[in-house]
């Protein structure tokens, strides 16, 4: 098959050519669980580019060649003799972690706390290729609504942003106030999901104003530019108090200390982004009775509630498709900043 | 003042008059907590009809003359030594219950259940008068959106339907289904407070058309004629298994069976109307594993926020005003089916 | 293998012989996942008599010859082709439930509400052999603690009473009061789970005063002869409120009316017996603002919770052993009421 | 009447007096809510330190002269117009917040996050005297069990470590780990709450052998001396993966990133000790999706429940007494690290 291959790191991300576009084995089934979905779309995300300059090889096990994409939609092509939950033709999403199913984490729907999880495009080959291995237990069927092409990159970026704003609504009532810091890819699917999912005021924080533009479309009720009087245009909004969930996209520069500043004392700060330092004196958790939530995806279970959502057109995703051939294309396009939306690439 | 007063039961309600409009004496401040509110809107509840039934003096302990009158909002006219929340002239809407405070179960917010709860319009003197002897701890001030006149309703048949769709919501994920049986006073506010509060598709059955009219301009996803068919309706829908959660407005005829039965199994069945009995063989509550659960008005803490749903217009209410003097109009129309909304009677 | 086979019901429980000890086909794993687990002990359950009965051939899909036993623990003696989690030799405990894993509700971890759900024993065959057919799914590897013979009860009548129990800690408080009805073969493992999972007060009803006896022994606080004078007895010891959750392993008789009337206002009612009706009217239902919680044994996650507590002796079980070639003579001494304890079946 | 006074400030903790035991006036009723309380017994607590050593005046509005003391249980000596729930003579435990009860956070029963809240002995006066000036709303009538003297340091130290411990127990379930930092004056009260509340197994870190003894009595499973071996020997009892929750009732020195570090992937750090500070990479708290916990004192009703532990003798506490003429040497025994268990002045 035809696959855009990492073959070597470029910390710089200079290269004209990260990847390439050449001829690979086909994955092959060997476990009864085992499934080979035809690629419809594999989103290009910015966890991409840091695999490209090599920060994650230090985090986890990862070897080059590597086949990257971890973002998956397509068609069953073939299945393991176990398989019984989907057959060959089925249009399918694929949550982003293979897991055998029988760790207690699975059998309590945790599935990204597996212990024996395997995340294809990271640890092992993923979808920039015309085939994907996976396995029973990851796949969605896709409603006829719902092309895999342009739903691929909720596997992650949707479902990262899906999952806080549940664990945000599931506290948030009526009278309340959300603070969704970045309002970029991730950002803007939390946004349309937490708006959604409940009542509260969502106030958006962002650095550009087209961002906080779009903010408004996917259902913000104040924006406010992420500039040094972001923080009194959040009090003033919130009476003084602060917001009782802030949903940090950013995670890096001031925006920590930021979202941390602009929770209401008992409330949650929820960091997704990631680059920079929770960092905070223990006597200021404790007059405050702050918390701080660690978010990893979502479920399998949450997948399918997303899904329900675009399903309704409750939430709605910008994509911008490339030929699998100009994977580099899309990475230099999102290294650059001029990907509207999220790139997606097309075998 | 003036007051609408009842003095003497008419099971039949068929008495021209139910209510004498009559000069009674002034409400008086004898506690450090007491508030007087000078009224600007008393709704008028089924409720009511059945107090003047004598269908509530085996109940409760209620003797006459009794001034009715339990869903009030108004103007603060005079407060008690110890009161420190409010002051003279601010707008105001009561909570239904006037507590000490002091329980444990006012302690924890659950103001319904207290200790040493009083009703005003139930088990002392209402609102269908001037003025109203109240206590600091019932009262919500107003935002400058909202009228007394017309969000009195809201402080029973409002908080009683915003409270179950509160529970409601509190487990329904996207992609599951809530069937609301009963779009009139109180399950149109349902309806609207449900959709603000989650995902879930709403299922709306009523035997009226119009009811069902006015529940999809209310929010309903699917609405259903309350027949012979409405089961199989439903069933259609949600794909067979039922709903996840089940609200009855109605719970008379053969509503609470038909809402048990469209009760997914691990399902919530919530019992808000009543009139009738719920029947069921153990062994199917055992292999079904439903839940059933009794709903009694809400909280002071939901009355604000479901007053800050409606400051935003994400609940909004039909009223029908009549003066005080014509409380027997409207306790006949709402007796005879004429009343379109709610009906509110201002001093 | 040899097996205890049933041919024909008996609606009188009256023949000498309910079941044939014979020659049966052994167990044969045709499916990846298949797992065949050597008995080491067969629990012998209230519902086999019922069964005998033909009770359960209208509710479920049953047919004759049948081999019975549902609560079932040994050795592994032979796996499927996908089998990754067990291996030849490992002593498991088997959950009752055999499910695919793929639907929602096994996702969620819900196991007793799949989609797929066969249960050994009561819709195919089960225990009451030499050999079982289950599927790695069903399996927990059992610590050198605990044999398989003695803890085989644990998987229906255990996780049942554990499951309930775990309900109603999830919101007892220090100073709250839990009534549970009936301290039979369920209702001693409740005791012990509940005294476990949190500090609630707990009082046992039972009608013997070997009952009570056990109770007391199993953590019980206060004991109630449960005659005429147990509501007052109930409501003297709980300050005329009532209990916060009543856990009825009764459900017939006179045990519902009486559980649903000592549940305090605001509290939960469970029903874990069967052979009664739960009726209500609905305005008691709303005034008293109580839940009524329907339950379904437990998932796989409990049961691995519930092994954890006998693992450490929180929970211990009495059972009495046959040889499974008196598998007429322990279904004949449960139901003359002669156990002491759970008869287990050993091949 | 008699109090004990801080006149000034002591960054050393050197003076010979810290306070001086003098005559001052009578605390008196000016609201209808206010009681007066006869101190039985007021707690020294670690904060009456730091507020002498200065630490606190920055951090909150506090003059001099002061009456330290907000730990205090006695008997009702007087009390305001509309006080109905406590009588004179009543014996009483004063919850540390003196609150009106008006803002949201207290009709959700959130206490400690009153709008308007006061802090006898931190931000008013407090019981190191013969009498403390307090709100109705603050207290709890005590148990004929329960003396005064003995109680009183568990408004503070003891309501803390409740109210985690409950945190906790909320979400651990048989089978999962619980680690405490430090078994000193709050961790043994918190050791025993969590073995009443869940069945957590618990694993206890201190530096001191005698404290790690002290844990034992209380119902640790497992003691751990807090020195370089502390991290691998958590890991070895938790199976290599962590506790699903650590209690860090130290907050200093390496307890924080060492806590941190022992919280399984998915699990919940409780932080209550301060003078150190929370320092993670965002990648982390996202990789391990751990959730990090403030906890502030507890609510009223948690003091409730606190005591019916301690009712029932399933919550104990050591106490020291000293009369309140010998407050400075209490003081100076608290500092020199000489108390066995927890020091009460006497008036």
């Amino acid at each position: 098959m035809k696959a855009a291959t990492l073959h070597s790191y470029d910390e710089a991300l200079t290269a004209p050519e990260f990847v390439t576009y050449e001829d690979v084995d086909d994955p092959e089934i060997t476990r009864p669980s085992d499934v080979v979905v035809r690629i419809g779309g594999a989103g290009v995300c910015r966890t991409d580019l840091h695999i490209i300059e090599g920060v994650w090889r230090n985090h986890i096990d990862l070897s080059l060649p590597h086949i990257m994409g971890h973002e998956n939609a397509g068609w069953v092509e073939a299945v393991g003799s176990g398989v019984e939950s989907v057959k060959v033709g089925d249009p399918v999403i694929c949550h982003p972690m293979v897991s055998g199913g029988h760790c207690l984490a699975c059998r309590r729907g945790n599935d990204m706390h597996a212990a024996d999880g395997d995340l294809p495009g990271i640890t092992s080959d993923g979808g920039y290729a015309d085939y994907l291995l996976t396995v029973e237990r990851s796949l969605i069927k896709l409603p006829q609504s719902l092309a895999p092409k342009d739903v691929a990159p909720y596997t992650d970026a949707g479902l990262t942003a899906y999952r806080a704003s549940k664990k945000a609504a599931g506290h948030l009532v009526p009278g309340e106030y959300c603070v969704i810091i970045g309002a970029g890819g991730l950002g803007h699917i939390g946004i349309q999901a937490l708006a959604a999912l409940c009542a509260a005021e969502i106030i958006v924080l962002d650095r550009s104003d087209l961002a906080l533009g779009l903010a408004k479309e996917c259902g913000a009720h104040h924006v406010v530019k992420a500039d040094d009087g972001a923080h009194d245009a959040v009090m003033s909004i919130t009476g003084g108090h602060g917001a009782e969930a802030v949903i940090d996209y950013v995670g890096e520069g001031n925006a920590i200390d930021q979202g941390l500043a602009m929770t209401r004392n008992g409330g949650f700060y929820y960091i997704v982004g990631y680059g920079g330092r929770v960092q905070i004196p223990a006597i200021d958790m404790i007059f405050s009775e702050k918390t701080i939530v660690g978010n990893l995806v979502g479920t399998y279970a949450e997948l399918v509630e997303l899904m329900a959502l675009a399903d309704r057109g409750l939430v709605t995703l910008a994509t911008r498709e490339y030929a699998l051939a100009e994977a580099n294309q899309a990475l230099h396009d999102l290294h650059a900043g001029t990907v509207k939306g999220r790139a997606v690439l097309i075998p």
